[in-house]
């Protein structure tokens, strides 16, 4: 019988899993939140992550359980784990993904590189923090941020007195310095619950308002010190917090050529949908492998270089399928993803991905696809 | 809404249609010959598709209908026309898919070189073709063969008398000369309903028992002018027959260096499989986009060589699953497929690709992942 992989979450992650789980013969099923999911395909059940009896009966079908996002609960966690379930990646490791305060705190017990932070539980404490960093910072709720939700530059402690006032009692919001970075960059790790470890070659990735506009894979003019820099991070933390299944580290690259780790994230990333395309391993297949225990693929680019350029919003009328044949007809060589939704402004609706020996026209090529769709 | 396509038949073919649509955001539907096919995935009706009822409710709901197999009956084909159903390919050119004896005659008519062929409904006059071909032929049953069933090599008229015997009166067999042929390759093209053509290189395919093992893509040490009249041979039965969607035309080239067409096939065919990792548009994704009449992807390779090997039979104890974990671990790089078959001597379970700058190599690591599930 096939192996039978839980995917709780019915976005677009788990969406773009059912493609290597067709080919690699798993049987993937889905907890959708609601009807008409993205992943709707796979979704063999409809219902809330937040309710017990409603994951325990999900899961009671499969081998393992993994993620379209890292939102269930650590106590819906912690009973599947002492029902017995196999939860890829766990609780241990992801309540360093739900809570960006831990996560702070356990990487600088690894020594890995950060921008300077503090948990600040006043007004006052923020103050101080800002005070010893010229003025200014980010502050970022611990808990539920995403897509630059959660996270605001300040340049006074009272710029986050609302933030403060919706605080729970005895917690503490996220202080980091404002870190002077060069360029973004992120670094994929998949890992084995067995413990083997696959990087991939980090890429360079592009933020507007917040969100993830386009990624280049390598980063261009990465030296090699860089590259394996990044990749002893991702390694370090992969293997320090326990990650099974794919982690995303997003990095700053500084003026004075430091590397500090941004945010985690333990799935797979708009960062890595590159290698959907562009390497031999996709991040969707490499992380069924990891969490199903599988050997890992190689994560071998295809090509020099692969862009990934999101598609933001959709079209402002009618679906993404009327701009399919504008697209396509234009730039036979861009692979267009989408991910079932309806346009809505500022909404990942879909992605585009190009691979070529050539940097500028491999970007050229993306952006162009992905704006037929605007 | 998106595209409805739908896919008479379940068997692997229409399985591998599941991951690109998934990705293009069309909505497959699969009318499958029972429970537990390959694409039960996307499969929304089953049912016989010899029965006009049943296809017509399967199809009430979809946009465009497309096949797994040929062997849909003319009569439920033209039905559905009537209709005003958009099938592709549609009955016209799929009756020279059905037909190997309408085949020969089209193929005549077009001038396509193609083995000396007879229609012969007697022994005696398959001895004359005999007679006047060295005392040999291959004797084929017009209808129903596939994956060397159905085709004989005889030496004697009366090694088809039980063929004879069993033609209905009024209609022949198919006799075709032995060719010497050097080798087997492949063309695959698509074809859009509004004509647009995209030709894939030319690829050598390997038989054993009359059933392809692996194929190379592109064909080694292909010479200009034969790269050439393949593909102008595949769009030329393209465009002559009407064919729309993918298109694999069947050659033989012989010592004198000369192509001749053994067989067509109007559907993703299994010398076109290394094109889901090798190429920049996989022929499931093509046949999508062809069959909805959008415009065709790239069919550049992504890499100078790539191998594919069918995973025939399978293992003679448990499942493919079982075998995953060795084959992975000692060839990272391969692409594993598999059909969610159970195993069974000669049958086709799933396929390895490879791809590779070095031809030895990709052939040797597509061999030796294969190996892993025989």
């Amino acid at each position: 019988m096939a192996l039978r992989v839980g995917v709780i979450g019915g976005g677009q992650l788990a969406r773009m899993m059912i493609a290597p789980a067709v080919e690699l013969g798993l049987d993937l099923r889905v907890l959708a939140e609601g009807e008409g999911m993205s992943a709707q395909l796979a979704a063999t059940a409809v219902g809330d992550y937040h309710d017990l009896e409603t994951v325990r009966a999900f899961v009671a079908d499969v081998d393992v359980v993994t993620f379209d996002h890292e939102h269930v609960p650590q106590d819906i966690l912690r009973a599947l784990v002492a029902d017995g379930v196999a939860v890829h990646p766990g609780p241990d490791a992801l309540q360093f993904a739900q809570d960006k305060l831990v996560m702070r705190a356990r990487l600088a017990d690894l020594g890995v590189p950060q921008p300077d932070w503090a948990a600040v539980a006043s007004e006052q404490e923020l103050q101080s923090f800002l005070d010893a960093h010229d003025g200014q910072g980010v502050v970022k709720t611990p808990r539920g941020g995403y897509d630059g939700k959660g996270v605001r530059v300040v340049r006074a402690a009272s710029d986050a007195r609302d933030w403060f006032a919706a605080v729970p009692a005895g917690e503490a919001l996220l202080v980091e310095e404002l870190v002077p970075f060069v360029r973004e960059l992120a670094q994929q790790v998949a890992r084995r619950p067995s413990g083997e470890i696959a990087a991939y070659p980090v890429v360079e990735t592009v933020q507007r308002d917040g969100v993830c506009a386009e990624v280049i894979a390598p980063a261009p003019a990465a030296a090699e010190r860089l590259v394996e820099v990044a990749e002893s991070i991702g390694i370090r933390i992969a293997e320090g917090l326990g990650v099974t299944g794919m982690l995303a580290v997003e990095l700053f690259e500084t003026d004075d050529e430091r590397i500090l780790v941004n945010e985690l994230a333990m799935r797979p990333h708009n960062s890595g949908h590159w290698s959907q395309d562009g390497a031999v391993t996709g991040q969707f297949e490499q992380h069924l492998r990891a969490v199903a225990d599988l050997p890992l693929g190689s994560t071998a680019p295809r090509a020099p270089w692969s862009v990934m350029v999101n598609i933001l919003g959709g079209p402002a009328e009618g679906g993404l399928g009327e701009r399919f044949a504008s697209a396509m007809v234009a730039h036979p060589e861009a692979k267009i993803h989408t991910y079932g939704k309806d346009p809505r402004p500022g909404r990942k609706v879909g992605h585009v991905n190009v691979s070529s020996s050539d940097l500028d026209d491999a970007v050229y090529v993306a952006r162009a696809a992905a704006a037929h769709f605007a």
